[in-house]
């Protein structure tokens, strides 16, 4: 039971990780110190771990990459649209 | 077997993907626009996914988290070194 809700915890931290840099971004406007490496790879990272999570049926998994992939497509957009890639 | 190894793939992805922020953070030797809670957040919950690997003895959980924890805590030296809290 302890365990179960430090894993909840863990997932609810990490899922919701990249929230702070979206608010950080559209208050600067500015994307220039972030790596486009990172948020394409980690993308794709994601992407496989929620495929990973349907296939075992494992709702945690599931939900977690779930939210984590939308917020990473959210600053994916942010990065284009404030000219990451010209700078 | 197949989704085995697209967890695999999708671990080896998510673990290595702060590689490249901490590349372009050591060239650009600039932190600005990186989220310094987005940092201590994943940090956090990173480390709490650790525990719960362990408690669960689940190899792929904590290889995968000691090597994303190690990449963060390097990125968070970083960040303090480039004067990230400053500007």
């Amino acid at each position: 039971m302890l365990w179960t809700m430090i894993g909840a915890f863990a997932a609810t931290l990490t899922m919701f990780s990249f929230i702070p840099q979206i608010a950080r971004s559209l208050r600067t406007k500015s994307v220039k110190d972030v790596s486009p490496v990172t948020l394409f790879q980690l993308s794709a990272g994601v992407f496989l771990w929620l495929v990973y999570g349907i296939s075992r049926q494992d709702q945690i998994i599931i939900v977690a990459n779930a939210v984590t992939l939308v917020t990473l497509a959210v600053l994916i957009f942010l990065y284009f649209k404030y000219g990451g890639l010209k700078k």
